[in-house]
């Protein structure tokens, strides 16, 4: 009954993460009601992310350069390896760490590092032999408190740790505003041992 | 630290009905990530969505010609009112209608019919007089059962008395499937008086 055009419309958004069939078709009914000017706005603002490019030493996106490989006022012998672009723009956004980032790509479920990843991680290594003479001051580990995550930091610190003097991964505890009553037990294990 | 074109993408998303920011941020990585080609396909999907014309008797959408009123095989004397297209989809999935319909658009909150809802209304009833000799053999008023939906019946219905013979409502009920000792007073209220 819907046109090929819906249709097709449908199946290719409900593919997106997150995006259900359901929330596809009333998306193509709120665009086609909205009219030509606003499928347009769209129809350009998708056609715009081909313009982005993805760094070759942290792989966040950019335009002209990398936001943070070409800031030079950046602390170049620190560097925090994230999982995904999201974390990355949470944690500049604390304005705390001002060094180097690696985005490491979406962790598997199976906890074994990707080819992609492996990678990375490779050129990292590589790249710290080059220019930092073998090793980085520090490397952070801030990959989500989780199985997945602890699991992927572990495989990541046996293979970083020639390369760095010190690995350290992001302190655990009871989120601010949280209730210690409500909390897990083991986020309140996490908070009594990195108590300070 | 994002680029405009990635701003402008979120911006642009997030304003579409049940996307927040961090949804469109998250698809705009992931499309990033997936290439130019799916970007291109997604591109092309939305900006064919402009070939989709509205019908102007049922307000319904097609490409060619509309599959409702174009459809001769369908009743002509009974008409079904429908707040949106996948209301009108979903009864239409049942197989058990097979009359007219008139999308009428998305009810107000306050319970007022809009101008353009008014408009609708207008022309059926022109198009009763014209070409049913002044009524129709039945109306149903298919809103959702709520109350704007009931609030809009009872108004359609004062507004259409005269050009249908019958003006009926879709039923009420426990929802098949559904288990008495959870169904909420009303429902249950409604599901004793339809009893048969």
């Amino acid at each position: 009954m819907l046109s090929d055009s819906v249709k097709n419309f449908i199946n290719i958004v409900s593919k997106l993460p997150s995006i259900g069939p359901r929330q596809a078709t009333r998306l193509a009914f709120y665009l086609i009601n909205s009219g030509k000017n606003q499928i347009e706005e769209l129809e350009k603002a998708v056609a715009d992310l081909k313009k982005i490019k993805t760094c070759e030493r942290c792989f966040f996106i950019y335009t002209d350069r990398c936001p943070i490989c070409s800031d030079k006022s950046r602390l170049q012998d620190i560097l925090m390896i994230v999982e995904k672009e999201t974390d990355l723009i949470s944690l500049e956004k604390t304005g705390r760490f001002h060094g180097q980032y690696l985005i490491l790509g979406g962790l598997a479920k199976n906890g074994v590092l990707e080819p992609q990843q492996k990678l990375r991680l490779k050129s990292l290594a590589e790249r710290i032999k080059k220019e930092f003479g073998g090793q980085l001051k520090e490397i952070i580990l801030a990959f989500n408190p989780t199985t997945f995550g602890d699991f992927t930091s572990s495989l990541i610190e046996q293979e970083l740790k020639p390369f760095a003097q010190k690995i350290s991964r992001l302190a655990r505890g009871v989120p601010t505003g949280g209730e210690i009553e409500f909390a897990d037990e083991e986020t309140l294990k996490s908070a009594f041992e990195g108590r300070k």
